[in-house]
């Protein structure tokens, strides 16, 4: 039986993750729930079915509007409320979970998964902003404390799967399968007059609207380069992104002697969710559709294409530092993307604003986790400031 | 370092298998060689070149003809030269020699190979028929001596990768995929005229002319499930046939939770020898082409038809059962096929003759080897019988 702390509950992962829960009573006890606080009336229900000793939100008045939800409720069980980043921390650091589901979207995510690799937990690990940002202080806080991280994103699911037996010291390369978005076919005109409607529609996969945007610029691709990188502790040069319009095979990993192994399914965040639950174990799953490649028919791959995906460039050429510049990329592209969805740039703006930003930046080498966060928060300054200047 | 015994050291995994040890000469030692005699002159190439301590050739005059062409030569190794069957399970149970490649085409593979079982070796396997034919007999040897078995097969291959770290419990189903053969979109009709040259003109791999055929006819396919069957310990019902085109996707499983796990790579059988010589470590290879997925673009996967090749139905029906009929099935098969290729039958009436003759066998239950190789006789006898009657 496992022990889950789940940060970020009432997301996309979060609830994938409750589906499994409720789905295997016998295997997880809910310790603690994490939630962003903008769907208090699900996280109360959450609280209500799961029965977590602990939960958290970010400010005391959600704490307030939690506690009075759950005074109305009949059978509402007893937990204690946590407030904050440091609630959340605690809530990632809870003596009794051994496993913490980090689900939260973007850079918040990064303070309370350090506080689970602290503590020396099982990190099962959606949030690619903790390594894509911090990779450089949080693998060797991973290795200090005895933590262990199993990667939730599909793709790198897929590469932890594919080298099942197997070490870095086998891998030729890592090959980084990515649907291209919804621009894939596009021109490069065509992106530039991109609408937030368009961007959204992702082809296969359903997702926040955060990482769906970041799909449609290949951001997330990039990201996904940066976190395999610390994930599998190979260099930049061996990971190769591979456009494979049906998501179907999720990544696969080339070895010396020239075999690829590689990790196919329908394109359903539960399986990587079951798996880095499991693991090491497989259990039958109940929620993941069975691929049947047969009806698939047909897989496809091509080249990336860097020049109309300049984020997928950027974000390549920023995966070989080591300083403060990831956390800069990531901060940048998350308050453009946010801007964007609020209308207020262009989508070609992202990565233009992004490549600023980061030329701006004076990089702090060898940086600490406060250093990290310190360029994290100096690149949304930067963002609110250039965007405020712009004339739109 | 490992010290080999290759049989069928003159055919195409046996040359395939001295392509990289020649390419890694600090790995392997070459200690014995059993080849069937149909190439003396390769073999006494092969002498000099690896200097075995042990040659095995089948008749007296093979080896009085071998003496001759290495008396003939300059600086050629002493070496022991045995003879007979006995002479190559011999040479498969040799004490200098950890690991042994069974290549050898066909029945005659099973009792050198049952040899290299009882005496405890790793047993690089690419005889299909050891196990088709006498799994039931084999697998509790290979046990009880503590030896081993890797397939060298490229679908069994692929299994065997894509389920490392796992075992027989976490497997949902094994896909094993095929090209289809030549015969893939011909009708019928169409298949019912195939000559031998249209038959021999595989898609995609290079191979021996027998199994060429197996492949046109899907038997290939169809033993393979029977290997499968005894390799990986599954029922039958839990091996699915794929037909895929390329030979890209090697073979695949899927587990209990959904996920599922494949080898790719060129169609090239120095990639599953390799990987046989030296698991479970991954050693760079200089044989292997390294797959290019962009260039390769698509892979398409379709259901088989157990009409149009009814020796894929034959084969499904037979692998279900322990006793002798795999075992006729597989002789029937291999004679019909070289009757085929001697233009004395059919391409469709290797099928029937077939069918005809599992009609005809009596079978044995819970048989033990010498009943197994006797059915094999049975069979073989059987062909010329019903062949000799055969009005063409």
């Amino acid at each position: 039986m496992k022990h889950l702390s789940i940060l970020g509950s009432t997301g996309s992962i979060g609830k994938q993750t409750l589906d499994i829960v409720r789905a295997h009573p016998d295997d997880f006890t809910v310790e603690a729930l994490s939630a962003g606080g903008n769907n208090l009336e699900l996280l109360a229900q959450q609280i209500i079915e799961f029965k977590p000793a602990v939960v958290s939100v970010p400010t005391d008045k959600q704490a307030m509007e939690l506690r009075q939800l759950l005074a109305d409720r009949a059978k509402a069980p007893r937990c204690e409320i946590l407030i904050g980043e440091e609630g959340a921390c605690q809530a990632a650091a809870l003596a009794s979970a051994d496993t913490v589901v980090s689900g939260v979207v973007g850079a918040r995510g990064i303070k309370p998964t350090a506080a689970a690799a602290k503590a020396g937990k099982t990190i099962a690990l959606a949030n690619k902003e903790t390594l894509v940002a911090a990779g450089c202080v949080i693998m060797p806080m991973v290795q200090a404390n005895n933590a262990k991280i199993v990667p939730v994103d599909s793709e790198h699911s897929a590469i932890h799967q594919s080298l099942s037996g197997y070490t870095r010291k086998d891998i030729k390369r890592i090959l980084l399968t990515g649907s291209g978005g919804p621009f894939r076919n596009r021109t490069k005109e065509e992106i530039e007059s991109a609408t937030i409607d368009d961007a959204l529609k992702h082809p296969n996969w359903s997702m926040g609207q955060k990482i769906t945007i970041d799909s449609a610029t290949m951001m997330n691709k990039g990201l996904e380069i940066i976190e395999a990188r610390w994930l599998f502790d190979v260099p930049v040069e061996k990971i190769s992104v591979l456009i494979h319009p049906q998501s179907i095979l999720h990544s696969a990993v080339e070895f010396v002697d020239g075999s690829v192994v590689g990790q196919l399914g329908v394109p359903d965040m539960h399986l990587p969710i079951h798996y880095a639950l499991y693991y090491p174990e497989r259990k039958v799953s109940t929620q993941v559709p069975l691929l049947d490649l047969i009806a698939a028919g047909t897989l496809t791959f091509q080249a990336p294409d860097f020049e109309r995906f300049p984020c997928l460039r950027l974000a390549t050429e920023v995966a070989r530092r080591d300083d403060s510049a990831p956390a800069v990329l990531n901060a940048a592209n998350e308050e453009l993307v946010y801007a964007f969805l609020a209308g207020r740039v262009s989508f070609m703006d992202i990565p233009r604003y992004v490549e600023k930003i980061l030329e701006l930046h004076q990089s702090v080498a060898e940086p600490t986790l406060d250093d990290i966060l310190e360029a994290d928060k100096w690149a949304r300054q930067k963002s609110h400031e250039l965007l405020g200047a712009a004339v739109r």
